[in-house]
């Protein structure tokens, strides 16, 4: 069993899982566009590529798959999640299988605005947001928000120009300086991450880590402790199986004064995933037996609480 | 030989080349003020201790060194390391030595006009700065700087409110609003690290590694790659022994056509540290010979070039 994991980055400890896991049983190879990627170095193999949006780029992943008789491929960044799906049929038809969710899924979680709209319309509790800012500054009006807000692309990755909002200037004048900007309700809570991993033959959610983040004074948020709820999980549960992720997706959510709302999903390993790994969640070894044809067992919560995880810089050297 | 190592924070890497080096000879004990802190956990012994400006903070200090009987001991953050110099007989009076700079010398490195006007009248290249905003205005109009400029507080740690301005009219809202603001000429040109030893018992420098550091698209700053000038090392040890820095360094300096400029010094390891130990340049050991009463052998440049180094998130893990 070969795996391929695809714009790899920093992600070193994504790439060492999977090489622990797959250790005995073949190969794991790494891309990225850049030689300076440093977790391409902790693969078996890697290559350079162009960047996803070049022209033929698909091609030439097709090829290493064919090459280095890969048998599952994922990509660790947003953008290429959607590429992927696209594409699935034929990577099948090279004999390989793309660990990730589909077409629809991956852009709607691209999507901040169609994310909102699926959250509200199927009854998940979730930041409320507006396009309009005309229709925002009649809900300030009648009351049923307050600033701060948050206005942002309504697409777009991450914390890439989000604007903390505390009065009806400023946001005029955002809105008057870019396009295709939303106005998000502020959660003000404990902001909670959730590792899945949904079966990609049975469709069922098989594992899930949940960890409450630890702000720190400095504004670090690089920290971390596991806990369980059961209402949590389940809630986590029903939304993953609604909605129809496959495979491995991470969650935002905020609890707020006991309610759970949703923020955001990736669906992708994220970046906070070596806390599950570690704390004993290894879902490299569930997507190993997804490969080899065998459905996991639903294992929810088969972790500790109260580990924590604190990052910090690690170094790879390279000799040219 | 043991050694002490204050505030250690999230420099895993550093508290790691102590205890490596240290083995056979010691005990390393680290401190923090925090329990999160994820790099006391690499120490032999650790101590969570009040923060440094709470009272009776260096007889903490003082009574860990008695008891762990310390003979060596240091800081990583930039506050401490003035506090460490005032207190450098207390220290030696238990058996403890400092590793660190005169008083005056940690202060100026808090100091941006401090250090501005030292280099300035020591004929250094560096950032033309301001405190008088209208001085600035007439530099301006006598064509002696011109847009952008950085405007910053004088005093003050990395990168914290450093806004890089574009017109007048923005450098006179800045300055309403804040008190103890400077204006910096902004350089632009090739960003390099440079990490120093200076002997603790000759004075002389022992040790140079310089870097390029390498900026990426994305606005990444965390790759660098080894180089050696001749010339840079010339300038690096003449500027250190003029102004009489002692133990490790930190260096940022910009080559700006072929011309060095000097922009800001560190007393103390800088987060950039590892590149130069995994590079060969082991500043832990020439520590240890200086506790051991041996002054080290210049050995500048003892390194090779094209050394690349990268970044990456690395996770500690504790059970509670």
């Amino acid at each position: 069993m070969n795996f391929l994991i695809l714009a790899a980055g920093t992600r070193n400890k994504v790439v060492q899982y999977f090489k622990k896991t797959f250790d005995e049983v073949g190969t794991v190879v790494a891309t990225d566009a850049s030689e300076l990627g440093p977790a391409i170095y902790e693969a078996d193999k890697h290559y350079i590529v162009p960047h996803i949006t070049a022209p033929g780029y698909i091609d030439v992943i097709l090829d290493i798959c064919k090459k280095e008789k890969i048998d599952g491929v994922l990509s660790l960044i947003d953008p290429e999640l959607s590429l992927l799906a696209q594409h699935e049929e034929e990577f099948k038809a090279v004999g390989t299988t793309v660990i990730g969710s589909s077409y629809d899924l991956c852009e709607m979680a691209l999507d901040k605005m169609q994310m909102y709209e699926w959250l509200k319309s199927h009854g998940y509790n979730c930041a409320r947001s507006w396009m309009n800012k005309e229709e925002f500054y009649k809900a300030v009006e009648d009351g049923e928000v307050t600033y701060p807000v948050f206005v942002k692309p309504y697409r777009g990755s991450a914390s890439i120009s989000i604007s903390k909002v505390y009065d009806k200037e400023t946001v005029d004048l955002l809105f008057a300086h870019s396009k295709d900007l939303m106005i998000q309700e502020f959660l003000n809570g404990q902001e909670i991450g959730a590792d899945v991993y949904i079966d990609m033959i049975s469709g069922e959610v098989v594992s899930i880590f949940t960890k409450k983040k630890i702000l720190m004074r400095a504004g670090e948020t690089d920290k971390a402790v596991s806990f369980k709820d059961p209402e949590l999980f389940k809630l986590i549960e029903k939304f993953v199986l609604e909605a129809g992720y496959r495979g491995q997706i991470d969650i935002d959510i905020f609890d707020i004064n006991g309610q759970y709302y949703i923020s955001e999903v990736n669906p992708r390993f994220g970046g906070g995933y070596p806390h599950a790994f570690e704390a004993g969640c290894n879902h490299m070894r569930l997507i190993l037996n997804n490969l080899n044809g065998v459905a996991n067992q639903k294992n929810i919560g088969a972790y500790e609480e109260g580990i924590y995880m604190m990052k910090y810089n690690e170094v790879k050297i390279v000799r040219k």
